[in-house]
């Protein structure tokens, strides 16, 4: 008697989920159990790097979540519908679901995890986020003892490769973004990496878990990649940091439950554990009283990685219905959430800025920054005139830690100087 | 109706546990299930950090494990007796054991889970390897889905502390282990941290975990710290090298059952994900098909953390006894190991060997060197006069992957050379 799957979607996570199942020996003795039941797939007379009897291919994926036979059903499709859709009948239909797609679960969590737990059914998501890293069935099993305060991650492959070669090659964002395009690091539309969308649905999902509530994908704020410069990261450099886009969500007080959850490309020092997670790799580090540090790395894409997270959560389900069906869920293993997290408005936050400034070059203009960040309350650490492009001169401002909406004050009177000629970075210090 | 705790041990972790467990508001709402119903102790009247009844203290700490009030046995005690027949004892009295004693798992673990399997209990221990780390439980759920050919961990915080000084201010390994121990980041007797024993048991529950059958703990080859000096850390770090304390387990090919389990100093490259792990903190590297690699890093001790792991299991234990006492063990949290893993003998392993040999300042003796070597077939990468100490030339020798029973051989023989002084160093290089 197997636990009968039915998958959707064989592309590149769907083709290394299939192969791991089917070349199971010493790998987990209860993955034997695993019976490959129904696949559906867009098109049947594409070739594949699986092999799989036609009988058990279909290109009518409602069949396979509707189909009596079927215990777990494997959302491998991604993107928002039909993924929904199909996601919420097999629960409808009793149908435990694995699923890798972290877009569909950080806008529509509430509904799928709502209908899951009427149904008495599990959602596992695993290859959601930090692809092959264990880092959800931690979270919801082990640290959840810990008074989590800060979740810190570099979520983003593509990004974190874009900006690895940058730092390591002196090269402009755009030409290594093509070349990540060409060697398939980066989609042909690189708009949900680089802008930060994937990995803000990310860190919804980790906020989620790390501070029991749920999470308005709407509130979490949003900065990619494309205003970082070859000229940024090299001033960073020089001030001991690397430019990482990092996605965070912590207390904004240790006594508060209100949350910052936000992605942004950020100046992190050289000696923090996350500044030398480089290239496709992911990291996420959490933090918690009383656990101090820890931190997860590992692969953040690719098909064998996230057909390993993929696999561990149809593991977990395979223990827990092979053993007795009606037994109530696991209060580990489900999600209990009821209410929504509280979101600080971003201008009520304190952060650390660095920007760069293109002025005229005419004396005095340190000076008139430096009074009208004075004024506006924001502190600074520095502000350095670093040389010429052309004829502009170019001036570093890094603050202390100041209220968002006094800096965003300050900069918007400064912008208004006749001295000013553009602000082409303005990023976050960790 | 709680869950009742029978706790044997009050001391820096015992402390941190029930610290964590009273103040319980912002922790997984599962904790505040448990009752802390009995402390075993060894003296009534010490002063503590923490306020228990005087009813729930007890030195009698076999009656602990014998109350029938009692769900959950915590072992808090170390060492190996007691502990070892208390836990034995709480398991045929039908409880479920979470300990942080690597020693008595790595020694007992056969005898353990043997009777935990036959009693129908659980014996959780992710305290007792890499402090508030969460690995255990990603090994024995997520992890297993892959083929795991290498476990490679820095699990002894003392010694990689003392590693990391020695590095960092060029300081002699008895100069820092006295400071050590006068901070209380190494014990009196330092015997077990600096020779590597905590670190064999320790990679040994992992090596078991990860390759699904016992260890014997007699067959784990083990090298300590004492020999490593600052000459070496210096010449290491000339070569692209940091020298850390790694306790390893791999397949001895990919094909294989048979394991290579060990502990001893090596000199890493400095671009791998372990040589940045420094001070107290440990890191545990796993490798596998599909997956690649992932690393798990954090705090390797202390109260809070440990404290964490040791929490962290007893949630799991809720989470599953409160919902059916008579539910059949979860496989993935039981240990259904029968057979012992074939280890390979020592000599039969390939390595690269890093050696300081200290002789009379001769004209040939680097060809003598290199000559011997080749005669017992160990190909060399470098042999370099480093220079002098005293009146004695020093030459370093880096090897190529040569068969371990080979080099000892070559060593053998070098060694009754007329011109050869001593053999201060003898390293791995990973």
């Amino acid at each position: 008697m197997g636990i009968k799957l039915g998958i959707l979607g064989l592309g590149t996570v769907g083709t290394g989920t299939v192969q791991l199942l089917q070349d199971n020996i010493g790998r987990h003795s209860l993955l034997q159990l695993v019976e490959i039941y129904r696949v559906g797939v867009k098109s049947l007379d594409k070739p594949r790097d699986v092999t799989l009897p036609q009988s058990v291919l279909t290109t009518d994926l409602e069949s396979i979540v509707n189909d009596p036979e079927v215990d777990i059903v494997v959302e491998l499709i991604g993107g928002l519908e039909p993924a929904r859709e199909l996601i919420l009948k097999a629960i409808q239909n009793g149908k435990h679901v694995v699923t890798a797609n972290k877009a569909v679960i950080s806008r529509f969590g509430t509904e799928i995890f709502t209908s899951a737990n009427r149904q008495g059914v599990y959602v596992m998501l695993e290859a959601a986020v930090g692809g092959g890293i264990p880092v959800i069935q931690p979270l919801k099993q082990s640290l959840s003892v810990n008074r989590i305060h800060t979740v810190t991650g570099i979520i983003n492959g593509t990004t974190n490769y874009i900006l690895t070669r940058m730092q390591t090659e002196g090269s402009s964002f755009d030409a290594v973004l093509a070349d990540a395009q060409k060697l398939g690091y980066a989609e042909a539309d690189p708009t949900a990496d680089v802008d930060g969308w994937d990995a803000a649905d990310k860190i919804s999902i980790l906020a989620s878990l790390a501070f029991g509530g749920r999470i308005n994908r709407e509130e979490v704020s949003c900065e990619g990649i494309r205003q970082v410069s070859k000229t940024d990261i090299t001033y960073a450099n020089n001030l001991g940091f690397v430019i990482k886009l990092l996605a965070i969500a912590k207390k904004v007080s240790p006594t508060s439950s209100t949350l910052s959850v936000r992605v942004h490309p950020t100046l992190v020092p050289k000696t923090h554990p996350l500044a030398s997670i480089n290239g496709v790799y992911n990291a996420i580090l959490v933090e918690g009283e009383p656990l101090g540090q820890v931190m997860f790395f590992g692969p953040g894409a690719g098909a064998g990685a996230t057909a390993s997270a993929v696999s561990s959560d149809i593991l977990n389900l395979v223990a827990r219905v092979g053993s007795s069906e009606a037994a109530p869920l696991d209060p580990l293993l489900g999600c209990s959430h009821q209410d929504y997290c509280q979101i600080a408005p971003q201008n009520e936050l304190t952060a650390r800025f660095y920007t760069r400034f293109l002025t005229l070059d005419q004396p005095g203009v340190i000076g008139k920054l430096g009074t009208s960040f004075g004024q506006h309350g924001v502190s600074l650490e520095s502000i350095v005139q670093t040389g010429f492009q052309d004829k502009l001169a170019e001036i570093v401002v890094v603050t202390h830690d100041v209220l968002e909406g006094d800096f965003k004050q300050a900069l918007e009177e400064i912008r208004s100087f006749e001295a000013i000629h553009s602000i082409p970075s303005l990023l976050r210090v960790l």
